[in-house]
């Protein structure tokens, strides 16, 4: 019987917090796996839309995708004719545990009421960090992370005029916003507080692209703190200050990053990790709580390499833990066993990819490791096309173990970082990887895949220090 | 003491048979290793060039590499300048296990000559297979396993008027050649005993491929044997009969594969398996051989997923093969442990992979499997660029095991088989595929990549038949 329903019948009702890739590939699912005659699923989200693609955003804005809606994955129509009691502008604004209810308000009339349920999922995602800095709520200064966010964005790059725009942070959306704006007809710099951009890779690999967005005609000024945002005459962004420094700004992008959006979980006494993301067991079950599941950007996800929980709030992540949620709330077993911390990215032609440990990780987790660097090419280096990549890989000392690989180059050089995190999730070892039997046609790869060559150097480091 | 050089010196000889991609990778590492003082190292090469690229010769004679010189990866000179005895048009013509020394004979003179070793690897490569037809020996009959094959084709091609080539056999060399011709300007018809080309493939994927060429203005004729090839007055081809049908060509290129190129070896006695491939064990060691090592195209390799022994004629076996050698005639230990099968190509736009077993494979092993298909693309649906691709997957009942991938699609499709062929080597089942760390962006992969959306419609094949 249901005991958040109460209603003494067969039926149970799920509810899911969030109305995006976890929550929704939970409750689609879930629908697949149960009749509504077994299973009333109803899902919450505050904003207008579900199941969108927020990884899509940098693309829309730079005029790569043409519209909105060929972000959102699956509407919410289509997942009412699915069976699913999707509420919009609807926040869940409380959880009972004790009694099974959310409580939930009507963003447009401001009414509440609570909603019983007998499994919960709560998939509540992430919010962008917005430092709190003078003049950061001024018109111009925009965040990334949702779909209005971008449509404001977009209003204002196309209302307002002006050709200097300002992205601060270097990392994935930072990068990614400032290829946008460039296809825009912006002049952009990008502020960071790192000496290099993309902190996720080692400061060598970070250097490298920098000096590709440098050539781009991408200014980036690394090592500095925004410690303001000026504004004009109209209230609107004028200038960005850091380090003292006045960058003049039509237009200001953050991409500071994002934290799990978890203020209703930890009210409610749900685990929070040290990343203050909730934390679950491998089937993403909150952990302690038999009736409530989470996934997506909300929760913090097992390393694989390291044995540590991290925050690592992505799409394909959260996408995976739907499926996985969905399988268990319906009465079925299936795991989400972890992250190797693989990311790939791009700005412009360059590629960027990383997975595994970088160096600090290695350090941190005080292990003896050999790094080295090579560079190879995209395709046979006689086939027309190759295209140069750099291959950072470190492995540890004392097992051979491959521990993580970085990649900087253009076309063909970022999916290549799947091989290493395969390797990485099977524990191999660097001559492990030497030896893979991967694809090789001149106009694919060199005769030894620029991965396996960075892990014939690894090796050779090992031995020298035998 | 060098039992084959006799000499009662502390230095020792390696000698090489073969001076491609393994004979010359063990000669450089094996020299890398030792100094000139230690080890001589002598290379016998019937041919003469050494270490190149002979996968790339379709790109060559398709005019996508300028030349011939482009393709070799180091030559004779760069050899000798290192300290390896290069001694080219040399053919050695008997092997002398009981004294230790090879009879090499002088292909210009016709001199032989007894040379004694202390080590000696095996590296006579492949032949291609020549079926004894009426006419296969006429003027515009052409095989491309070697680079004086590809020069000899460009000669034809460019010396000889016509338009209308024939390519036997639709396997790698046969669809790559097709497009080499494509770009020369002929018309091309490829023959193939198989109903579909690639029979690396399924029918159903070699289907596709069959399809696009076609598309591609390739006429494709499946189901059909070659009975003969007709001359003209001149003396030259003119047409290819197979199945009762003419068809008129100016040029014929014979891709029906390869075998390899044992007869030395058979003829010492050294052990032989069942495609008539040397049997070495992991350290590339000829079985039941203390000083005999062997690699390359003339050996037979162990796959890893059906445990039996084949026969995968490709560089990129060869030149690890040579590393392993290389290695171990030094004292070291280093193994190659065998193949998943993993193989790409392309025909024009078109992109072909596969790796592990096909359905043909998994039933001959006696295994129960699942087979699904899907369709995908190769970035986020609403990226620009976006190129569809199928991806099929044969997992086995029992124990959920991937067994085999195999993907047809346009850009980006191919190298993504890479990520199947290292979850095949660490033995993992499409459940662990699924749950795989990948790259993830839009530019890069949909949120699932192709590989893990068939790695899901595989798992839910296996529950439902459980």
């Amino acid at each position: 019987m249901g005991r958040g329903t109460g209603r003494g019948t067969g039926r149970r009702r799920l509810v899911v917090v969030g109305g995006d890739a976890a929550g929704m590939s939970a409750a689609s699912r879930a629908r697949r796996l149960k009749g509504p005659d077994e299973l009333e699923v109803v899902a919450f989200e505050r904003g207008r839309f579900t199941s969108y693609s927020a990884c899509g955003i940098p693309y829309w804005v730079g005029g790569d995708v043409a519209d909105r809606d060929r972000l959102v994955a699956r509407t919410p129509e289509r997942h009412r004719e699915r069976g699913i009691d999707v509420r919009l502008r609807t926040e869940v604004v409380g959880l009972d545990l004790e009694r099974g209810r959310v409580r939930a308000r009507d963003l447009e009339s401001g009414a509440e009421s609570w909603t019983g349920y007998d499994r919960l999922v709560l998939a509540t995602g992430a919010r962008p960090l917005r430092p709190p800095l003078p003049g950061v709520d001024a018109p111009g200064v925009h965040g990334v992370q949702t779909l209005d966010d971008g449509q404001a964005l977009l209003d204002r790059l196309e209302g307002t005029p002006g050709r200097r725009a300002v992205v601060v942070g270097a990392g994935y959306i930072g990068v990614e916003m400032a290829e946008a704006l460039l296809k825009r007809g912006y002049g952009v710099t990008v502020l960071n507080r790192g000496e290099e951009p993309m902190s996720t890779l080692d400061p060598d690999m970070g250097r490298l692209v920098r000096a590709a967005m440098e050539a781009m005609g991408i200014a980036t000024v690394g090592g500095t703190e925004v410690t303001g945002v000026l504004t004009g005459s109209d209230g609107g962004v004028r200038a960005v200050v850091a380090g003292g420094v006045e960058y003049p700004a039509d237009v200001v992008v953050l991409g500071v990053g994002v934290e799990p959006d978890t203020a209703l979980a930890r009210d409610a006494g749900l685990p929070l990790g040290a990343h203050g993301g909730l934390l679950t067991d491998p089937g993403m079950r909150v952990r302690g709580r038999e009736e409530v599941w989470a996934g997506g950007d909300c929760v913090e996800v097992l390393d694989l390499v390291s044995g540590r929980e991290r925050y690592v709030p992505l799409g394909t992540h959260a996408n995976k833990h739907g499926q996985v949620i969905g399988v268990n709330v319906t009465g079925g077993r299936a795991t989400f066993p972890g992250v190797v911390g693989t990311a790939v990215s791009k700005v412009c032609s360059l590629e960027i990819a990383r997975t595994g440990l970088r160096e600090r990780d290695a350090r941190e987790a005080g292990l003896r490791y050999a790094a080295v660097t090579v560079e190879s090419t995209s395709r046979a280096g006689y086939y027309p096309g190759a295209a140069p990549m750099t291959v950072k890989m470190i492995a540890e000392r004392r097992t051979g173990r491959l521990l993580g690989t970085q990649i900087v180059g253009r076309e063909g050089a970022a999916k290549r970082v799947d091989v290493a995190a395969v390797a990485l999730t099977a524990g191999m070892t660097v001559e492990e990887v030497v030896a893979l039997d991967l694809g090789y046609a001149p106009p694919f790869s060199p005769v030894w895949d620029p991965v396996q060559v960075a892990a014939r150097k690894a090796v050779a480091a090992l031995r020298e220090a035998d």
